[in-house]
């Protein structure tokens, strides 16, 4: 074993064939469900873009009324989970923590045997069990899930107590068709490897949420956001940019380890945010987060020339999810909010067709250690 | 990407450099920590190994003194966590289930910012969790946990409410200190995934726990001890073993992936349960188990010449558990108590030198469907 390669990150080594999506990063292309994001982000209901993923097909009209009803009908969650949401709230836990205590209980009061119910019903209580923490920490009672309402509608419905703005329901809704699945990432990965030694949905989903938890994968849109208020605060985009780069300090919202090119998300994302903030929002927001993207952008061409520093996709997941209303604590929980579809559906594929994953580690440690009794050490 | 070649189960992929255990399959060698698992198990405290997963040495006398008063002051749980696990009795969950739920909620209460309190909080709650969930289970109200005890005695205390009897207590210890790491078995490799995009403690070993659950990982010991006791009632090993093998069913206990022969670990546990029942425990069990195996593994080499099927770590599990007084339903959650020792070790061992564990997938699905409105499909 002490000749083996050791493959730290697994770093282009493929574990699974996946027909959910892909990802050309030289050529900024990213296809979910065979559709190209910039396709399905605007058209899509969220539901269509879960019920794709699961069959590999659109629905008909049919067939998309019974699984928005079906789904709308999952979304009540149990009495102990609020309690440990509200616990959680009260200790001021992090969004992520709260979520993944509410994912790991999310089989309280439901006993189907079928992982496509499993599934499903995952995909319905994430908004549940997100915003109820957030009702809780905001010092309010949570709000009931109405069924009369779409998936993206009920998850802004239950977050402020009012029926929401069709544009911001069309906004999230396309944030949320945009980052549903995204090849294997780390999360995504870590939901297939769970799965694979043939355990259930719920454990695999919550696994996913841990991992998605960390900066290094999940973390980032809050901070972008940060920036662009201070630097809308400023009014000096120019200066701010500069100030940051002579400093040495990392631009947040640029480069992608994939994309070579503009991630085709932040493309999708920037054009939704900009119906958006020209309807009922804040134009002159919008309106200097062009003109900062595109200093940025210039910028970072001259500081580095040698990389491709594009604007990613937590740019303008930033900057649309501040428009919608949500608070910049839930960014990544809404990230989960839609990357649970695609969990699902991995799982599924993985149980589909599975072998338990299972790599090797190489041994660095001693041999043939003996036994001192404490007293003698 | 087409040409790439596809590890479905990353079988024999090298993903991390360890220093906490190595298994040689063929000389049916286990080195945990340095020492071979027949000079570590019968020896340590259950405390003792775990700290020499976290140091690399065995404790002082007063190391040990400290350490062991550290855990025992972190087993407490908050009140809504007790109330899932009331929650999840009342609904028959599955043991792994209820300890998802409650080792998912294990930071509340707890707010401590360095990893290793976290990691000595797990290894000390997840006891706690098991028996409260049982407790429930059957009926009762749960037993707080007594710091004037060690990990392992604790564990039973809390479990049935009265003072263990010391051989019990080391049997249980033994098993403790076998199964407490096996180098980079699927839950650990889960842990590590998590912790490798910077995320927590709690939500690595809630995703371990996870992957456990799954009965291609963690589910044998119960079948087996059901299976004994099926043919301990029948009082003829010969007749029942020959019955299985002419119906062509699998008998539980036998084989194993790694080792071709036998399993280190069933020798170790073997011992512990002879020391355990020529005590106060069913000799005359403990005997038919004995002529049981030499059956099984005698007519398993006539039947299948070509493979070496020897008797594994879950036959002779089944039979120390079940002699210590182990609920067969708590089989699986008492392999989680011991192997939390390992999954938080690799954990620390990953942050120590981290790179995000990310592989890719090979796509198979279609490019470039165009899209079509509902009322139109």
């Amino acid at each position: 074993m002490v000749d083996q390669e050791l493959h730290r990150g697994l770093e282009d080594i493929a574990v699974a064939e996946t027909r959910l999506s892909t990802i050309d990063g030289e050529a900024g292309e990213l296809i979910i469900g065979g559709y190209p994001v910039e396709e399905l982000a605007k058209n899509a209901l969220y539901e269509e873009s879960v019920f794709l993923l699961f069959n590999d097909r659109l629905p008909t009209k049919s067939e998309l009324e019974s699984f928005r009803t079906e789904l709308a009908g999952y979304r009540k969650i149990s009495e102990e989970i609020k309690q440990v949401l509200r616990q959680a709230a009260r200790e001021n836990a992090d969004a992520m923590d709260a979520l993944r205590m509410g994912v790991a209980a999310a089989n309280l009061g439901f006993d189907s045997t079928e992982s496509t119910d499993h599934a499903k019903r995952l995909v319905s209580v994430i908004p549940t069990i997100v915003t109820t923490y957030w009702r809780y920490r905001s010092g309010k009672e949570p709000v009931e899930p109405r069924d009369d309402l779409g998936h993206t509608a009920n998850y802004l419905y239950m977050l402020s107590g009012e029926e929401p703005d069709p544009a911001a329901v069309r906004g999230l809704e396309t944030y949320l068709n945009t980052v549903v699945d995204h090849g294997l990432n780390a999360s995504t990965f870590v939901a297939r490897s769970i799965a694979s030694s043939d355990s259930d949905l719920v454990s695999a989903v919550t696994g996913a949420v841990g991992s998605l938890k960390g900066p290094l994968h999940g973390g980032a849109p809050g901070p972008v956001l940060e920036m662009l208020l201070v630097a809308h605060e400023s009014d000096d985009p120019e200066g701010y940019v500069q100030e940051k780069l002579d400093a040495g300090e990392r631009l947040m919202g640029f480069g992608h380890r994939v994309y070579r090119t503009r991630d085709p998300r932040a493309e999708v994302l920037s054009r939704a945010a900009e119906r958006l903030y020209s309807g009922s929002g804040d134009r002159a927001f919008f309106g200097f987060v062009e003109e900062f993207e595109e200093t940025a952008v210039s910028r970072l061409s001259d500081h580095k020339p040698d990389r491709k520093l594009e604007t990613n996709v937590e740019f303008y997941t930033a900057v649309l999810l501040y428009g919608v209303g949500i608070p910049q604590e839930l960014f990544t929980t809404t990230f989960a909010v839609s990357r649970v579809g695609g969990w699902v559906a991995h799982c599924l594929e993985q149980a589909a067709d599975n072998k338990i994953i299972r790599p090797v580690s190489i041994y660095v440690g001693d041999h043939n250690r003996s036994w001192t009794p404490a007293e003698n050490r």
